[in-house]
């Protein structure tokens, strides 16, 4: 049998300021599929997965902040495994490994292969998980890696160098990882082929090594002493060290939508938004308005104009990639835009004020039917003016229904939940407090049934 | 005696989103003083006046939009009207010459001199006031102009015609408007000027004309029937009907700061407000972000990027002079951002949602000791939550003491008003009705003394 484990990787600034911790880029539904309709990497990849097997097994690891953004993209049946905290690859794949193991009960005989949830790639990459088992179950090595045919000789990336440059399986000789251009033109002459997080093993190889670590026989056990883990790389923690390693080759297209650059040549439409581009003065231009504001684009040649709740990027193509100082220099440390399990949020204004008050404004989106976790904080206060829609609130135990107009005010530390009812709920929310953030946050589940 | 008449222009689209129908281009402080503080060109434009007579007697001729803004930035003395409706600059400087007659009862022999409030120049400029004063009270001619010595042969300027190239004070023959290239040097070897819109006359002579189309006594009655007066410009229903006219040359800097190309090149800043300017990879980029969003610019030329809550522009510097339509289809008919006499507010979001209500958020700033005058509103309840400061809200006769925490809530057609006490006033405002718009309000003066 084989276990899908797919990585959903962290929040990466490359996409400010459409991406953010809890947003990340492969949850943007900027590409298009068959059908034209919008569509976000992650729906691409499950897509893609399950043309090769409708029924496969998958498993997500990822973080919390991402938990919501998932339930809300894939649907059918996986199960999801969190990261207590963020620490790299090797310690998330043994998680996932331990959640099979210890929790799904998964043979120990059983194939594992890991991928990248935010790949960008042709049909014929997810195909590769055929063989990538079956070369698993053949016992050829402990390990088996899908390697890319380099189309460029690429200095980013990492290759991996088989002992004979032909064959549909190949032994692993070594690894080159981000050559010089000269080199790298010798490793393609020599069949070397990209490195692309693509590792198959058995079940039992991984918990083997996991256990060296954590000898523990309970899941939640497991998860509960993950800061034990080295926060190291699979690729170091695990691939160099194996004993034997097998590589099936793919030959087709492969791209990390991870850059302006890159994203832009693959997005379904060249405008998206509130915008009013100049076309006869503009070439090359992509621009998202998420935001209200109008926006007019004029002029410009190879660029990239993207404005979010979070903030606002313009910048020629070539330089998008390159800017992640300038963004860590700009940006809030909080997000402000989040999709919830229950609808979502959107930040208007952030405000320190001369006399040193806070207040944070937000338009909340209870989408019809749902409700927000019964919850209280502990250092702000929130005015709800109802603006749209029809739902019920419920404020220390006592039920209120609420229209548009109606303004509930909730004190620190009272107990509060909305729900929508019969339509979407839009609430104006002000919050003010000596600290203003998400994690100010005590949830005691769903108040309705 | 001298009567200056500041014509202050209206809204014009070609510095969206930072200008807009109450915040003209006169009243950005983006042009920097000798001292290096940021002035307004309606600020440079007085202090350039007062360094010529500093109890120069002045009119400013307005409409009622710009009325706060005018209050706010000029100090001293002057006499402000306000059109009723906009027409054009001859009925608006017969209204000027109206108000000086019949309500400041100048006399009928007072030199006139008409001056647009938006000129960029030298202080020479303005000294040619004494120049103009002088010719008006010798006689020469009905009307007397100033001419502004070209400096390249412009095709979007007009030319006046002088008999004679040389004089301190020559006889007008023609005006040539916008003409060629070839025809536009060849006027300069003739010794034509260009027409900067510096008008000169005895009071008497405008309010003859004037009393053609509404031989009135009384400067209300006057206002009263204002839309009486016809819809032209003072070049056309005047200048081109005088049987004579002079001008007096000036010579030196000259300029229309209403593009962004010409405005970029005296702003005191390259940068303005929240934003980070990759300078290794920007040349020649003028950004200003007036928004609370974080903005990142990088690998930029000749480009000029402006956020404010009007909206966004992004834009070479070249074909940011020809976005009019663009503008025009991006932008919202309503102001965003305006100041008041009281303090300003800034729209913060304005939504129409699934089920049709309309809600619109905004920020209040109220100035310590300021009120906002007692109104009400016919269309619309209002949810006031107090983020910041402390003052007085009155409802209906009702006074109460608010400060952060406090919320208010005012019902359609019910009187209300605040007033900061102490410090600045910081108010979360959501307006909720079927018509949101500033023009929604009845006033009754101030409630408080």
């Amino acid at each position: 049998m084989i276990h899908l484990v797919l990585l959903s990787g962290g929040s990466g600034t490359r996409l400010w300021p459409l991406s953010n911790s809890s947003r990340s880029k492969q949850f943007l539904k900027v590409l298009r599929d068959a059908k034209g309709n919008h569509v976000s990497m992650v729906q691409r990849v499950f897509r893609q997965i399950r043309a090769v097997d409708a029924d496969v097994d998958v498993t997500i690891a990822t973080c919390a902040a991402q938990e919501d953004s998932i339930r809300r993209q894939v649907e059918g049946c996986y199960a999801l495994v969190l990261e207590p905290d963020r620490r790299d690859t090797a310690p998330a794949i043994m998680l996932a490994c331990a959640n099979l193991a210890l929790e799904q009960r998964a043979d120990a005989d059983d194939t594992v292969i890991v991928m990248p949830i935010d790949t960008y790639a042709d049909q014929a990459y997810y195909d590769g998980i055929v063989k990538l088992d079956a070369a698993v179950q053949s016992g050829f090595s402990e390990l088996v890696l899908l390697g890319v045919e380099p189309t460029f000789p690429s200095v980013k990336y990492g290759y991996i160098v088989p002992e004979t440059p032909e064959g549909e399986l190949r032994r692993v000789v070594r690894f080159t990882e981000k050559p010089e251009k000269a080199m790298a033109r010798e490793l393609i002459g020599n069949g070397a082929l990209w490195n692309c997080g693509v590792f198959a093993f058995k079940l039992g190889y991984l918990t083997n090594l996991a256990s060296k670590y954590m000898p523990v026989s309970d899941f939640r056990q497991f998860r509960d002493r993950y800061s034990e883990l080295p926060k190291n790389s699979f690729d170091y923690e695990v691939v160099e060290k194996a004993a034997s390693i097998g590589v099936v080759p793919y030959s087709g297209e492969w791209k990390d939508l991870g850059t302006w650059n890159t994203l832009t040549d693959e997005m379904a439409d060249a405008s998206a938004g509130r915008v009013v581009v100049d076309e006869p003065t503009c070439e090359n231009v992509h621009v998202i308005n998420e935001t209200g504001f109008p926006m007019v684009v004029a002029g410009m040649r190879n660029a990239v104009v993207v404005a979010t709740p979070d903030g606002i990027l313009v910048s020629s193509k070539e330089a998008s990639a390159g800017i992640k100082a300038q963004v860590a220099q700009a940006a809030e440390s909080r997000p402000m835009y989040e999709q919830r399990r229950w609808g979502e949020y959107r930040v208007l204004d952030s405000s320190v004020y001369p006399d040193g008050a806070k207040a944070l404004t937000k338009e909340l989106v209870v989408r019809d039917g749902k409700q927000m976790s019964y919850q209280r904080h502990a250092h702000r206060s929130e005015v709800w003016t109802i603006v749209s829609g029809t739902g019920e609130v419920v404020l220390d135990g006592l039920v209120r229904q609420v229209r548009a107009g109606s303004v509930v005010y909730i004190n620190k530390l009272q107990m509060h939940a909305a729900r929508a009812v019969g339509s979407e709920l839009h609430i104006i929310e002000v919050q003010q407090g000596d600290i203003l953030v998400e994690e100010d946050i005590e949830r005691f589940g769903d108040y309705w049934d």
